[in-house]
């Protein structure tokens, strides 16, 4: 990787921080374990991108219903998925600095050999015999590697029946699952049909990093979709070209977006297939989002731990089946670093100057429209605000009055607004307005009365 | 209160799970302590909700900006805002049958007295000395009552010098508070100005009920408006006023709408005038919006425990101050629970049978429009898809084809949504279709070519 690559990871973090799209979680605590806060424009790049999704998957399609479930589930919900069991890190502490690591990552640095597969007491052993020191102070004084859940947990001040502990989801799949039940009895779906949802996850990851590539509290857009075992192949492939076709729509570079196949002996218990979509990121190209054939696994296991049945009956032939499972995953965060990656550009200008940019589809960028009055002095500044009211009730828009136009382009393009609006001595004589593109900084002279219609395909 | 309003509750409650509204959490394991679920037709009416007022109190004006901030914050910020030392219930245990009550509501059905501003200590005592039962099972056999936080807390695998103890937020406004010095920095807001986020908070509480009125996790949409100390009276009037009107926005029925001013002697510790907004819920009038006056309690104690200053700088006559706060507080599942009984009604038809239906405003309801043939045959259903494929651009639409039109009416009533159109033998001959209407259920002839003009001003 170029450092020049390397580099605009720095510059899109500063960028996100300086305009507003992403500070730091309890920055002013010093920041807390990589969290991260969205700002202003971020939360709206954040909510663009999920009602798009939302409306692509769920309301223009007819197979699929959304789904809104709780974060704290039925602790038997994580026996029966496999997550209490199996959803761990091995870590190991540092007897003399207290430094805590992921052993694998301690050994695949420290050795330069794979990690993978080994038991903790292999992992200890290993550690132990190659002489392995702390990253952090250099001592050889380790603890025996020890396996810790990757979810949080939690107690309940009310006791019960069922133990006073509650986990924060891992994943919102299997809030889907636990209402199989509930959306096939209410809902007049027929397989094959799907299930969105989209809300946050929380994983207690010791090696967070990336800015927001991996955190420890983030958003996922997950769709579980229910067929009969004999068209997983054809339905998969059909996710995998929704989930193409997707990125297109969010205006990501087709060139940079891959297909990674996981080997058979690296799927997870559940999964029969998985293909990751994945993105050139700076720090090198990571997952993006992922598709899974997760079989008959959940329904069958949640049947099993809740004693209920979770049967389909198809409505004309009355056969009885256990569904299978096509798994489309997208996560949020991911999703707008690398909108973020994606759009940053810095470009000399004519005179010389360098402009910041972001190139965002017009789809998803946070504010759609700036109007400027040329100058901040009447009548300009009334004919600008009557034009910025017109527009803002179809599309966010911002109103900007100080310092040279240029300046105000310059702030817009930092932001990645699409297009400006100039009121000028001119539109006092004409009732015209200059239209300016944000990525071919020409500008076009279109009249008041028409630019709502102008806009309007531009923006869509 | 009228048996008839009380039992409204279970008829809402069976409504809202029967037709895919609002299931019980993790229902398949027998439910999980007062969580819930929003099915598909909840999950559409949540997301008009915080859509509509995310447009309303963010993006149509220009004093105030978004933020989208964590659930996990830094734990001192906790600490500073007084959660962590006086956010606690008084809870006592049972030793015979090891249930658990709060300490204040035993005391105040057994006594008919109210236990406001006791201690823990005089509590026990009076548990004691007043020979107090178990409700549950009649021992008269209690630990002493103590106090339990009511923020849910969870531990990082990550040590660090903070320690490894993280609190989900039990209201979103510290996240707020905690990016006031990023916002200040990076937008461009003056004083007043306000920040709005909706978001999930989790409060530990041993006493939920009333369906979804009281939860364990719940979403609360807040804003914390920053002003000087002189304009405090002024604007609170100034957001009643926008409160209420949200309330018409929404189309709840004003007359069910009250206000509730706090007494001085029962505000929070960091609030010095509190209104409610309350409901006339079917369990009766209770709190469902909330208006305080914050004073410059949170930002002075952030500053003090963060070391840092946050003080506002006027940008004209370079003056700083620490801005005073006014909050106005809005609970999404109240907001529901308040949508769902507001437009809950049995109404008895001309020919005698009754209809259940929720008279929704336009704005809010899951569906906007139906579409019908009048059979499931060509060339009806042909002519009926390309109506449905139309209409399915501008609104969230369903297509229903079977069963008798009185039936898909009820179905469509008990939805609440607003319009239903039918493709009849007429429509073959000179492309009009019937336009119904859910609440006077009369029927008008339009041509398809003016549908979506028609509906237009109907569904904004």
């Amino acid at each position: 990787m170029s450092a020049k690559i390397q580099d605009s990871l720095k510059h899109v973090v500063a960028l996100a921080k300086r305009r507003g799209f992403i500070y730091g979680g309890s920055d002013l605590y010093g920041g807390f374990a990589n969290t991260y806060s969205f700002g202003p424009y971020g939360a709206e790049l954040k909510k663009n991108v999920k009602d798009l999704w939302w409306k692509t998957f769920v309301q223009e399609r007819r197979d699929m219903v959304g789904l809104d479930g709780p974060i704290l589930l039925h602790p038997k919900a994580w026996k029966a998925s496999g997550h209490l069991d199996g959803f761990n890190d091995a870590l190991i502490d540092c007897k003399a600095c207290k430094g805590r690591f992921r052993c694998d990552h301690l050994i695949e640095e420290a050795l330069e050999q794979s990690a993978e597969g080994l038991t903790v007491e292999q992992m200890t052993e290993l550690v132990q015999s190659r002489k392995i020191k702390c990253p952090k102070c250099g001592a050889q004084d380790f603890t025996a590697a020890r396996n810790f859940n990757l979810m949080f947990h939690t107690h309940m001040s009310k006791t019960g029946a069922d133990g006073d502990v509650a986990y924060l989801r891992p994943e919102t799949a299997q809030a889907i699952f636990l209402d199989f039940k509930n959306i096939v009895d209410t809902m007049r779906v027929r397989i094959p049909f799907g299930v969105a949802q989209i809300g946050k996850a929380f994983r207690n990851e010791i090696t967070p990093g990336n800015f927001i590539f991996r955190v420890i509290e983030f958003e996922q857009m997950e769709i579980e979709y229910f067929i009969r075992e004999s068209a997983w192949e054809k339905t998969f492939e059909e996710w995998l070209k929704a989930m193409h076709h997707w990125c297109q729509m969010i205006g990501l570079k087709s060139a940079r977006i891959h297909e990674k196949e996981h080997p058979k002996e690296q799927l997870s218990h559940y999964s029969k297939r998985t293909v990751d979509l994945v993105y050139d990121f700076p720090f090198g190209t990571s997952e993006l989002y992922g598709l899974a054939y997760r079989t008959d696994f959940d329904l069958k296991r949640h049947a099993e731990f809740s004693g209920q049945t979770l049967d389909y009956t198809d409505p004309e032939t009355r056969e009885k089946f256990v569904p299978h499972v096509i798994e489309p995953t997208f996560g949020v965060e991911r999703t707008l670093l690398a909108l973020l990656c994606d759009a940053y550009d810095e470009e000399q200008l004519e005179n010389g100057e360098m402009r910041t940019v972001l190139h965002f589809h017009p789809r998803i960028a946070p504010v759609k429209v700036a109007v400027f009055p040329l100058m901040k002095k009447e009548p300009l500044a009334e004919k600008a605000m009557h034009v910025f009211k017109m527009l803002q009730t179809h599309w966010l828009c911002e109103y900007d009055e100080s310092g040279a136009i240029g300046k105000r382009y310059r702030r817009q393009d930092e932001l990645g607004t699409p297009y400006c609006i100039t009121i000028d001595f001119d539109t006092l004589e004409n009732d015209t307005v200059t239209l300016r593109d944000r990525d071919s900084m020409k500008q076009e002279r279109v009249a008041i009365s028409h630019l709502v219609q102008t806009l309007a395909p531009k923006l869509a």
